[in-house]
């Protein structure tokens, strides 16, 4: 996936979902032409069908479980993102923790469909451990910029930056992404430069009135 | 929701996934119209907003979280599953296991949209416990009939009669499915005998080679 | 055990540990003899041990498995606590939730060992559906209440009153605990006159710098 | 720790528990000073003060939450383990799944206290991940050997030697045991030779007639 990437996850907001989701990706699949910028989309999973038929953006699931097909009620498998279209998934989001044997399980099953894992992780240590596990990108969440409203840039960025050598230390492979603490194309480029290949964002996006304005303004700086 | 009810799993198999979905939600929208049998189909999340807008069929959700729109990554609401036409979900299925206040928390946030509740249970105390949180459907399904390939009619169904017994104790407007050990109309049959309102079953239609003929034998002896 | 039960659950406080355990414990078994009220202990796994071999007041875990002896590790088993002298368990504290079937398992387990079953629950509705299980107490400890310091007379206390009824229509020999918002002696009276047959309560006691005078004050208007 | 270690889980086994874990507890203290071998204890909650209180050889937990003390319900701190005079414990056994977060928590909680963190993982990967995290020990547990009765010497051994490579390449510092297939001597000295510094077992010294002479022949080739 080309860097830097614009991860937007709709979460379960009602201003993400149905019409909103479709509104939300029309203004993604626009502003990712005009700009080059590669803009992802993380609907709900009952989104996933519609915005994979109807969009060429990226579309990945919040969450998948490491199981083959079979007897699992209530659960999403690899399997079932990639028949969809579905080009990866969120994996252990902070809102979706899963045990490390889990997180393994979900990274390997979504490799063996070609798909692209995102680990989410809560800080330095846990993103190294999280790059062991060799998935193509692990999403930092220092859990005090979670919703914060805090930019990035105010709060102390070193976590950010350590994390980014801890991760490339251990698996020189694995992307980082900035998850918390993005509201706008300043935070945007503050994240690039402490060394993250793209952000994973939310309410910004999505809570906006106005969330092409927000996306064009994301894309601004780089 | 009129009785009796055959409700099909789907759970995550591959061959109740995208146009096996279809299939069996065409053969189920045929046979109960024909038998005038209400025949619910419980997809995928992915599958549901694809049956839930090209077919009349009832179609359920394997599982639901008790939460309100908001920020809730990798959960599925009853706010998003009434949006996409879904006349309700299993809830609690045993692969799927929610702690007693997340299953009441369910059972209100799909009341609250008017959508219809199956609590599934393990024995006859958790019944008449699920029964106190006031679904419309409580499903039985003894753990040593589950996947067993055992008809209810040859194991003891004394549990069935018990439960019902228990349920309608606690509760009289709850109705019961049978929810394990149902291979045929002759089961079937056996269940309603039992004072099930119903039925939950899986694998026996959507691993059969056909599976229109099984739901045609399902209904035959009603 | 004899009504009223004042049930004080020492949680992992560190004023609640190994010392601070056995003087709570001192003070408790001082005051149930003066008063004749029955005061229950609930401290760590830890002090099981060594409190249970020191005191005669009734102790009791914060946690049980429902499993019989085995490959468990890091769980805890009837049969365990049975073996080291506590009378019961905690089921299901809001800090410890467990699935309705876990809940389930554990009333069995402890009750296979005439071991005391304390399910905590949340609401009224959880309530009833607890007293379906047949424990000898329900715990409702409603949220709005917890640890918030609010007493249950100002709070509205008709949450506690609905579930004293429904958990009697369901099981009229489940005994009902108030677990939330007792300070004081007058908020035990207050519970008790609502129907209750004790209260749960943690920090009030553990915290305070002289837990016998709390205690002593507690028992005070009974 | 000295190296090897001999780490015996007596989980919820009725053959561990009470009496039987004293005894086990006796054999393993005179073995470990007649051979010079560390022999490690890890057995339930409620037997870990009376064994800190009676031996020498160093006792684990067989799980910790990463807490601080507080209004934690049915969980063990890292601090009540220390006061109890416990050298460490397992965290993330395989019959005990933590999510990574807690695993990390679990881990900075135990150093915080100056205990052992043993870390649980099932397969390369998982144990790459598990070093990142930077505790004294890293346990593998291949799913195929737990509880098999088959000998890590007769399974391919080459999962345990590329363990010991992953987790030196992420963390020098970080020791492995081999945490299945260990029934004899022969086995712990190939578990040696295969580069880890000891072994975890359970029902070959917990359920024998005579633990005493199953730990002496598990130290016997050292």
């Amino acid at each position: 996936m080309p860097s830097p990437l614009i991860l937007v996850n709709l979460k379960s907001y009602k201003e993400g979902m149905g019409n909103r989701a479709h509104q939300i990706t029309t203004a993604a699949q626009l502003i990712a032409k005009e700009s080059g910028v590669t803009i992802g989309i993380a609907p709900t999973y009952i989104d996933l069908h519609p915005l994979c038929h109807h969009f060429t953006v990226p579309i990945f699931a919040q969450h998948v479980d490491g199981y083959e097909p079979g007897a699992h009620t209530g659960h999403i498998t690899a399997d079932s993102l990639r028949l969809t279209g579905a080009v990866g998934s969120l994996v252990n989001h902070s809102e979706r923790r899963l045990t490390l044997a889990d997180i393994e399980g979900a990274v390997r099953a979504l490799q063996a469909q070609k798909l692209v894992a995102v680990v989410c992780t809560n800080n330095e240590m846990t993103s190294a451990a999280a790059a062991a596990l060799a998935p193509e990108y692990v999403a930092i969440e220092p859990p005090e910029l979670i919703g914060s409203g805090v930019s990035v840039s105010k709060a102390n960025p070193e976590i950010i930056r350590r994390s980014v050598s801890l991760v490339h230390a251990v698996n020189p492979k694995t992307k980082v992404l900035t998850g918390a603490g993005i509201q706008t194309g300043e935070c945007v480029k503050i994240a690039v430069d402490l060394g993250t290949d793209g952000v994973l964002l939310a309410s910004s996006v999505v809570k906006a009135q106005d969330p092409g304005a927000v996306l064009r303004d994301l894309v601004s700086k780089l």
